[in-house]
């Protein structure tokens, strides 16, 4: 709370000054031995094209891709280029057996898990289970040879299956019409991996910012609360469940049609989840023991299958997968829905659930990146996911990304290379070649118990609760997007998120922060009042700190609120002292731009204060010959300095 | 360009320094006498709600409304909530007879101005032109009461005219459904009323800072010219004219239809309208001769319907405005359209006309307060402007606002106080009990004429030009809403405007700027080295300006920035010199605001760059703690002088 100093000077602080100041030369250099008056440097002269194409390099090319390109020849140039586009060419001519090794051991890991996520989590979109087994087919292969990243897991996500579930089953019935419903999802898969390729190509990654982390902490806990409250379903053994997603409808759907549950169904769901969250929680507590959460989801498909199957005759209750159609990933080129009253849902549905999963995806590959201290390309990422969605919505596959649970379980079971992603296809395309059969007796309710485990682990109490410490709006950002996904909609929520996170960016560029500020006695430090208890007023100025860039969306504010400032310290002056206040210095060192509106106000502020020497630092442009070189100054204490010398009776 | 110093200091810059660095302390003290090294002071604790509700009260009362309530007795404060609300209260007790003087040229020099206004606007939003002059008769009287300009002249504006024209049109005819058109006008008026009173209740006014100036420049501009093509219509005396506003289709038909021209209309129309421009042009040179410009129209409207009568066998071609309607304003409450399907269509014109005639209405306010130097209270004009408006709507008015031409006129006759607008009012009366009959031959050509001189004033070529030469990015957010409302509609139009305001917003919160910084020889100013030529990097340290708070739209990209900013300067020392990059400095002063992302890409930063020492100026939160106090500093300066004496040998 307080500046101490380490050393004390023993000159007198400039705060004893009393008003009018009469400084003598010799007096001033007793006072401040260093104060110096530096002219103010205006920014060097470059031409407003170059100014333009460095703010839009910044704006697209932030991460400088061509840097490597930098002095080469012409040949290692296009080497280089072929590397930056696929970038196993980086990696594959130093692979040795001993990664093979590490990655063949992840690669069977992830498959284990992949095979009953990808059925479960087409079920949670309504589509057919094998799409979710064709997803975890194609899109890794594709990745391997796109992706920057060394961990990602490839696969379906919980969230986009949801999203688009819910989008398309509003329109079109899945049990209805389920034809027109899987072209509809392939449809939208194309559109989401053309958008996604789009953003990455144009250099748009930066979009995916704007959701804040905060609101998507919300929005995640709701889409995991309805995602579990739609197992019930399947958990209770329920045939006629409500249409809706909301909780509301839901639960009372679930207890409307008490008669339906099923007790065999119950039984067997609720060991089943009581296993699968046993072993959650192991893998959790001791990281050594992931293989055992990463197991269990197979573990349990294999044991319910085959106790479904043994006493087959007599819990005939439980509903099963039944019947999978065996072999490779059919073209689905001409199932593409391009004409049509639904195309715009289509769109809608695809740029949706292409965000969705993007933002995931791109959190995904970071978080292990950084643990392991290498860089994802964003925008290059956005390409690989894109165009491995494309690629996937011609081979009846649905929308996939970067799944979190699958690249924990690849990262702890030692992936070295996305070559674990080509094992793991490698595992699904004999499961798709040889072992379909097997699943026909796979109960419903172990699938619903999967995904419960699964999107279990969305819910993050704890960055929640830390929300709620730190910062109260962002928390409030967080309950919003969370009630949102459950009493509104899905799509209701990310609205919600989405307007949210942008309006919370906007308030704080209305509303920046203004303090009245003080020296620090014995020092040239001027720091805010409130802020350090140490700082003391300076007699006949008033100095504000302005805490942001000056835009057309603060500069009204800030305009009232220095008059404001103006206005209440000349009552407090007034009641307190005699001295009367005759300078407004504004600290500007936090204002690192201003617009042509904030010119105008600052112009404006001077015309109505009519008052002396505004201290600025800001670009070219005419209100710096107004305020003229004597309003410039490089430091408070140098403006001060100043002034007071001009005082001077 | 250039940093002098007015004295120079005689002891060596610590840029001469080299690393490693080592420092006795009597070197120390030599080399700077007065470094010390201050120990930053934590925001002093506060509970999180006494924060929000400072946060909130900022939001929402940053003009502090009651500070004219505190120690005040209970009578005082009764009086002075009435004139707070009422702000007539505040001028009527002592109003003088010279006032009354003042304000009576003032009123019956607008009034001049606001009949033939008030039927040309009318006619731009399709609607009878007596409602004009309704409009021009309620709204005013309620202003006067409850506004809180002195000089805000009150009426039809041709911005919101025209918008409520053109969506309203696009669904219902006016001229073959008149009525329902009419009872919609109404509905929407009433709706942007409520709209209004609700945004100045609730303290929202804030949000029309969102519309950028720029693009309300580039906005106005398209809508002048739209608005001038429509009068092609009159101006020629073409009878079968495009339904829709955008350039092209009006441009296609004036030249489809030429057969329909009339010479006599035509002769009629330009003279006039060279006669109205020169009036105005007069009136802009010569500010002493507003009086021309305030009378030309009308003039006009006189001497056309005068020669309209004395020719009317000969002129027939010519087509006049038709008999009016004598009396005052007949009572719409019943009107009103509350239920059934053009509902929406309503609320959605009003809300949008609402949000546009605040932001004309307390722009103008604004502006000429700023001449007078006094202040209008933007949420108290929403609450005075909206009941107008829903007043208005119960008595046969459309939209009204603080209408610019009035204003400047009003301004310029020398109006004291709001009376001038009762003093218009009380024309306007006399004029719709007494005068009705005699626009009975007005001619509509010359309200075209007058329209076109009216909105030719929003074509503000030298702002568009300050922005090209200031701010390019303002400059292209003003040409996009530009083209928006010609070639579009003018809704897309405003919505591209909004949208541009927004998105620049956000990019500039996205991206903001970090810069390399130095030291400047023989002082403790660090400062951007592209901007001071002087400045000089200290051997060994990095020094990072960053120039905005760090928000979660933000922080990954500060994150990559920083590091490639790292990575930059570790190639360049390698090429150069023999030291290395010891210890990166981040001068966080413009760093006013940090959320939970922003703390999270800190940490992530310092886990990346496993360095020494960043500084940090920043509120309460758990990464204070991972930082420790050795890792603040309060200047660049003693961040410097610290770390390199633990360098010492």
């Amino acid at each position: 709370m307080v500046a101490d100093s380490k050393t004390v000077e023993s000159s007198p602080a400039i705060s004893d000054l009393t008003s009018p100041v009469t400084i003598l030369p010799s007096d001033h250099a007793l006072l401040h031995p260093t104060i110096e008056i530096h002219r103010v440097g205006l920014p060097l002269k470059i031409s407003s094209f170059q100014k333009f194409k460095y703010k839009l390099s910044e704006i697209f090319f932030s991460d400088d891709p061509f840097h490597r390109f930098k002095n080469q020849s012409v040949l290692r140039k296009w080497i280089l280029g072929f590397q930056y586009m696929f970038p196993i060419l980086q990696w594959l001519p130093s692979y040795t057996l001993q990664h093979l090794r590490s990655d063949l051991i992840a690669g069977l890991t992830i498959a284990s898990l992949s095979i009953p996520q990808g059925i479960s989590y087409a079920k949670l979109a309504y589509l057919p289970p094998v799409i979710g087994l064709y997803s975890s087919f194609v899109p890794p292969l594709i990745y391997t040879a796109l992706g920057s990243s060394r961990h990602l897991g490839v696969g379906p996500v919980s969230i986009a299956s949801l999203v688009m579930g819910s989008m398309l089953s509003e329109t079109v019935s899945p049990t209805d019409e389920p034809l027109l419903y899987l072209r509809l999802a392939l449809t939208a898969t194309f559109f989401s991996g053309l958008f996604q390729t789009c953003l990455g190509l144009f250099r748009l990654g930066f979009i995916i910012d704007y959701l804040s982390k905060a609101t998507l902490i919300g929005f995640m806990a709701g889409a995991a609360v309805i995602v579990s409250m739609q197992q019930l379903k399947g958990l209770l053994g329920i045939v006629h469940f409500a249409g809706k997603t909301q909780i509301i409808p839901v639960l009372s759907s679930v207890f409307h049609e008490r008669r339906e549950w099923s007790w065999q169904t119950i039984v067997m769901g609720f060991s089943f989840l009581l296993f699968l969250l046993t072993a959650r929680l192991t893998g959790l507590k001791k990281p050594k023991l992931f293989w055992i959460s990463a197991a269990a989801p197979l573990t349990s498909v294999v044991l319910s299958t085959l106790s479904v199957f043994i006493f087959r005759t007599s819990v005939s209750e439980i509903s099963q997968i039944g019947t999978l159609p065996r072999g490779l990933n059919p073209s689905t080129i001409n199932k593409l829905y391009f004409h049509g009253p639904h195309l715009g849902l289509a769109i809608k549905t695809g740029l949706i659930t292409g965000i969705l999963s993007l933002t995931e995806g791109i959190a995904v590959g970071r978080t292990f990146a950084t643990l392991q201290n290498y860089q994802v390309d964003g925008n290059k990422e956005m390409i690989a996911i894109g165009l491995m969605n494309m690629a996937g919505s011609c081979s009846s596959c649905y929308i996939t990304t970067g799944s979190f649970s699958r690249t924990a379980v690849n990262y702890n079971a030692g992936a070295k290379t996305a070559m674990s992603n080509i094992v793991m296809s490698s595992a699904v395309l004999v499961a798709l070649l040889y072992l379909m059969p097997l699943f026909c007796y796979t109960p419903n309710v172990v699938l619903a118990a999967i995904i419960i485990t699964a999107v279990i682990g969305l819910i993050d109490y704890n960055a929640a609760m830390r929300l709620y410490k730190i910062d109260k709006l962002d928390f409030l950002a967080c309950l919003c997007s969370f009630f949102g996904v459950l009493f509104l909609s899905v799509q209701m929520g990310l609205t919600i998120a989405v307007g949210v996170s942008v309006f919370k960016i906007l308030l704080q560029v209305t509303r920046p922060n203004t303090n009245i500020m003080g020296n620090i006695p014995g020092t040239q430090l001027y720091q805010c009042l409130s802020h350090y208890e140490k700082a003391q007023r300076v007699p006949s100025f008033l100095i504000l700190g302005i805490g942001s860039p000056i835009y057309f969306a603060n500069s009204t504010y800030l305009q009232e609120r220095i008059l404001r400032w103006v206005s209440e310290e000349e009552e407090r002056i007034e009641s307190k002292t005699a001295t009367t206040l005759r300078c407004i210095i504004l600290d500007m060192t936090a204002v690192t731009a201003i617009d042509t509106s904030g010119i105008d106000a600052l112009r404006e502020l001077k015309y109505t204060l009519n008052k002396r020497s505004l201290q600025l630092k800001l670009g070219k442009s005419e209100v710096l010959e107004e305020f003229s070189t004597s309003g410039l100054y490089l430091t408070v204490g140098e403006a001060i300095a100043d002034i007071s010398i001009a005082w001077k009776p």
